[in-house]
């Protein structure tokens, strides 16, 4: 392994027991019978401990939409053209689309990482230049990307880590954007969960029955002639993943080294979660599992990270707008943990509750 | 039925589908594959349908919290004293409760309507007085209250709906604050659901084995004692309900009249909704059910109402806190369904998705 990231690794560290449990101490003092607000007590709780600080707050969140072409889309594995990557980019620079609405609506800024979108993308505001190759190769044919690709895919989305967490940023969200990108995630989801590719392949953006056949059929021949390593997860990242994947795996590892929860989104941020839990399982303690997705094989995905999503609202849009919604929520956790008075500072009888 | 509701019910109109229909095909135009937004794309086009407006906008919005006193607190049904009712009242005044927090974050005002709790709440900014009176009477040993009280407090409720309309809210939602009320509130359940006391009565804020044995005892009383007459839900509320729920059933007629969504909270606020659509079966189309309460008993009365949650959190503290939430989530369906550009307008390829 590069020595970069024996290095990064290293300074991954569990997360803080101590502020945990004073955490927990607070959260049972406050005005309300105990664990009544549920799973908004424990992102308050996880917020402060990954920060290592009972007192930390969330200053300021972003959603990264890590973007990139993918060669597989070749063999007419998706609902939309090529094309479409770069189109939404721009899309998303402008402020038109889904996650720019929804990371408004929660005071998340946004931010486009172009980890390999096959167009030059000027360089503008709420864009970061992250670009390793212009797109993958296609899987189906050998492998989509070298290790070193992979590799430097993965210290670009560390990169951007750094880069944001030194603008002030303490809570990152993670998305996607990549016309095709669910076909090598139901590789990846077929490698490192053991399932097979029937079982986590669906229709990404809306392909009909015959496409999908298709595009099943890829995900296996892909895996028939890269026979990707399940026990190397760069090799799978290499041979099966995508550049925006790498990415996504980075930015977790990144956030982890620097105690920032990473809030994942759908299917494709969790294949770069898979990716990063397999590098370094510790991690998986700095990771927020935003949403179901309403798209086939991530309950699969979610399992094989131990993960329960917080919402299921039959999205399936990617580009981070699950994760905007998550983060949103581990804020709010974090308010109520900090902002709500105590049955003394309230003068508030407490109860004889059971525990 | 007195006239003055009466004239109300017939102030309710269906919702517009017109606007349902044309709100549709916005969203099917919009930048992202057809209802990959899911659930958030459903809040959004009934928003603009309840308002009959296809270009309305979430102006202001705001959570009540109805509270109340309980006479039935003289059987020790509750983990909290009686007198955490008016503590907690004063808790929501000083912005120090779990609603305020919330509330706070998702950016609604909240407003504390003292139905009837038994204690001089004077005058100050974010109370409305509407107490009907000093709380209810015990109702394991007689009516609750009159039936002249049950359609007070139901008039009450429209008043606050009609007052705040007039303030410029056009987003509505319920929550309570009443120890001792999830005990009414599995009585309505059992008169409106047909479930029996056993499969819907639960723990409250944390009751021991031992006392929620004695509060089914209490629910069966009430209902041998009272016999509430499952097609008059006047009656129902009169003998078995509380205050704040009459409140609630009033502000989600008041809010049918008006076009303005009503956004339920947990146990006591589907109370309020139970009661509300058995007098209107209309009005099941401008309430939202924010979520499944962790309380038990809240499933059955959802089913009856027909209504499937948005989120499943674990909460269940009350107070509006679930339902907050939720308006959030309705306003977020709004602004994408206005603010997300187009296929045409960001002149992005469109796909060809089977449908």
């Amino acid at each position: 392994m590069e020595e970069w990231l024996i290095n990064l690794l290293e300074n991954i560290k569990p997360v803080n027991q101590e502020v945990l449990q004073a955490a927990q101490e607070r959260l049972d003092n406050l005005t309300k019978p105990r664990g009544s607000l549920g799973r908004l007590e424990e992102l308050g709780k996880r917020f402060v401990a990954i920060q290592g600080d009972l007192s930390a707050r969330v200053k300021k969140k972003i959603v990264f939409v890590f973007a990139a072409d993918h060669g597989v889309t070749e063999e007419g594995v998706s609902a939309f053209p090529k094309e479409v990557t770069a189109q939404m980019v721009f899309n998303f620079l402008a402020g038109g689309a889904g996650i720019n609405v929804i990371a408004g609506h929660t005071g998340a800024d946004v931010v486009v990482v172009d980890m390999g979108v096959d167009h030059f993308i000027r360089p503008t505001n709420g864009l970061f230049h992250a670009k390793v190759r212009m797109g993958t190769k296609n899987m189906a044919k050998g492998p989509a990307m070298s290790r070193e690709d992979a590799l430097e895919s993965i210290r670009m989305g560390v990169e951007v880590a750094f880069t944001y967490a030194n603008k002030g940023y303490n809570l990152f969200a993670a998305g996607d954007m990549g016309i095709g990108n669910t076909t090598p995630t139901s590789a990846i989801f077929a490698v490192l969960t053991g399932k097979s590719p029937e079982e986590v392949t669906g229709r990404g953006t809306g392909i009909d029955d015959e496409t999908l056949k298709k595009k099943i059929k890829v995900v296996k021949q892909a895996l028939e002639v890269n026979k990707p390593d399940p026990s190397d997860p760069v090799d799978v990242l290499a041979k099966v993943g995508g550049l925006e994947i790498g990415g996504i795996a980075g930015l977790i590892l990144g956030g982890a080294a620097l105690g920032i929860p990473v809030v994942v989104d759908g299917l494709i941020s969790t294949a770069g979660a898979l990716i990063a839990v397999a590098l370094c399982p510790m991690v998986e303690d700095y990771i927020v599992c935003a949403h179901k997705s309403a798209a086939f094989g991530h309950q699969a995905a979610l399992e094989r990270l131990g993960c329960r999503p917080l919402l299921d609202l039959g999205m399936r849009l990617g580009e981070g707008t699950g994760a905007a919604i998550g983060m949103w929520l581990m804020e709010l956790g974090e308010k109520i943990l900090h902002d709500m008075a105590t049955f003394q500072e309230a003068q508030v009888a407490e109860g004889e509750e059971a525990v």
